[in-house]
């Protein structure tokens, strides 16, 4: 029997200077991915470098998403903000609203959203923030998929809410037995080697399953998988991961048709 | 010969408070003007605020215009900064995008554009900026039109790239002979008679002239009459302008349709 | 035998405006306490602003604390921000800088130090960040005092590492029966009857006891009374709260000699 | 007859990052240079990074000065704002006061000041602007330097209100026949060729003098070097002018003593 074709998206994390200040190689990251979530100026991002990013995402064919946070500039939109639930949804509204014009001003447009940071780690478990943010793609008319981690009370509610979900995984971040992510501070929470990222990346796709720290198999359908283009090496393992999956089998297209 | 009847819409600031901080009576200034400048997020206004501000102009029936400035939060934006072209254009395309998500958020969106601050003075003369509004404006599709000064460079230019330009007059400010308004530093610059105020409000409108400083009179063919809702008075003087307009045989309504 | 005379300071919010916004009255505040916790920019205060308000306090010979807050000027400092401890010390460090070289360029200085919102609230039981915050004062040379709430982490560290501490309570906040205070949230967190918040405060400072809010009566020792400037009516409470104080016999003077 | 001794200070930019984001080798320049012009955080530089840079300095043995700034973070203090004398001074007291808490805290401290980007630039003409930054090193006691450029305003003024004054020469910058230097913007501006900017170097402490665009030959007297950290080869370029002063017979040593 002839199995489906497999296909994943690729997503990363773009336009994350602001002014003078530049972070991770954003033209080669564009090379790679499919789907960029661009900061929209609350932990990173300037009016005038995100456009030149949604530009270049525009002409690389390239699905732009907005990659809210919390207004959190110095710490990056690191740090877990007590925001209250009004105002995170138009903290967030106010974000995607930014950058939709940033990228309709070059030819594209907000296709998704992905929160960022400590938000994105925060709406996990936060119901008041998960369902801020979900108020807030609700209010704007329900259109914009959420991208994030499965089981999160964000997906959760956004479903609910009659919202698209889209759920991605890790190939450089170890599991936990629990199918959550390892927090980054414990040692050998991100995966270095090349080879084995990609063998990761391929299982995650074509097994759909990844073994966690203690040895044991947990099952994982991420319709995209997470790269990063700030650290060291990290343009190298995004490109050996997009060629591994393609050696695999895998179609790599956007999740926005 | 009958006169075609008159009509004349009356805008104001609104949404210029930040945080806990409040400014001006948004709700009194909403029950007399037709057209609602409001903040960005870049002088003044969090999303939060402007989001209520979004929302009480759209059950009040007033449209929301994008009062975009300078990133100057601590000046007011009401300071000169000497931003590059390219980078004001996005700064300008940021906060319509952002006030427009805001405003969609709560059943309205942004109808039209006017400059706040040392940047509405500076686009007067200033060709950079100027033109660097109305690529902004041009960037976005065209639809958006600019409310400003008569004779200003950002008007000439927008009405060169095809941008409907509506022009605005100040009832309550002294004009001098060359239909510039009086700097605010100087004596008088600011009328504050409620009677007189009204008088050049009616004159404007139903004979399109205005008393000058030195006497002379000059022509002013106003779209909107420009109120102020932040200073002591401010908004019984709005109230009196707009019946003293209505009893004049004005209509008092929103130049966008 | 005679008692030994009571001695009791009060202290209030100031300079809490930022550029064109204001926030509550200032100079009648001056007229009532004799120690001012300064915004330090953080949460609110522009330099020039910060200034004016230091000026005012030396003039009025009442003495400057330096109100650290959490970078967070949109959330007005209320919102715990889950900053590092070398982060957060060093946002201590930097503000209680800024605000000495105001302080000392109208002819005072910074004399004491207390932490603003939501920091202040997090240290009482934070141990990392009230670690951070005794850190920022033993680098800064050990020499100011930290005023605070009694029990708290903070005052015990700062305590443990050799800095003066000063207690502090709130004639117009309900107390919980563990010493306390109810939380905002709560119907009667806020006590705003005048008679009865001078009543309180002459019990805490003449009998060191407050009632608290299920009947008990708990032990106060306050080195200071907090009072507001910044609601409806504050000025009032606290204009009265000072003068109950005198009548029960208490000198008003400030913790720092 | 025997030579006095040639002395001469050298100084860069220091602390220019925010948060995540990196400027420049810090530590590589503090290798080279006796005086080191740190951030103040209104266009770069955050508490915990300039504690850090400061703590370094102070390790090395190098002068700290404060190099302050316009408001402006997105721009990096590189664009004109028309900040009125009061604010400015204001601002000017409030950046000082911060990065002399910070020094000290790591124990140093602010030894000089030295205006950034388009402030430095204001000031050698606006004297308005220039009258502020001196108005604001008389508040603070007039005993900290004003590093600037020979013939501003800022230290005509500066020299007459009793400030110490350092003048300082640009080995990698062009000057016009006037004594200015040539704008960035024009062909030529900034000289590459390391011999060629060590050169400059030798003459310029050695004889005095500079030849111009034009070829003629115009008089300085500097204090000091300002060398660039920041630019690709920027630090090598500073070793090498390091190492033609010394081995040219110059003792390089602060101004500050």
């Amino acid at each position: 029997m002839a199995m489906p074709p497999l296909r994943i998206d690729l997503n990363a994390d773009l336009g994350e200077g602001f002014g003078v200040w530049r972070l991770g190689d954003d033209a080669a990251v564009l090379d790679v991915v499919t789907s960029a979530n661009v900061a929209c100026g609350f932990h990173a991002g300037d009016p005038a470098g995100l456009r030149r990013t949604c530009a270049d995402a525009v002409a690389a064919g390239v699905r732009i998403g907005a990659q809210v946070s919390y207004p959190d500039r110095v710490g990056f939109g690191r740090r877990f903000v007590d925001v209250a639930a009004d105002d995170l949804a138009a903290d967030v509204i106010y974000q995607i609203g930014a950058l939709d014009g940033i990228a309709r001003s070059v030819g594209g447009r907000v296709e998704y959203v992905k929160p960022h940071g400590a938000l994105y780690n925060s709406i996990v478990t936060h119901e008041g923030q998960a369902g801020a943010v979900v108020a807030a793609l609700v209010a704007l008319g329900g259109d914009l998929p959420l991208l994030g981690l499965p089981g999160s009370a964000s997906l959760r509610r956004a479903a609910e809410a009659g919202i698209r979900t889209v759920t991605e995984a890790f190939a450089d971040r170890a599991y936990l037995a629990d199918g959550s992510l390892m927090p980054r501070g414990r040692t050998g929470a991100v995966i270095t080697d090349t080879d084995d990222i990609c063998a990761r990346a391929v299982r995650m796709v074509r097994e759909n399953e990844v073994v966690a720290d203690d040895g044991s198999v947990i099952g994982v359908t991420p319709a995209s998988i997470c790269l990063h283009g700030d650290t060291p090496g990290a343009v190298e393992h995004a490109r050996a991961v997009a060629a591994a999956l393609r050696e695999a089998g895998a179609e790599i297209a956007a999740f926005v048709d």
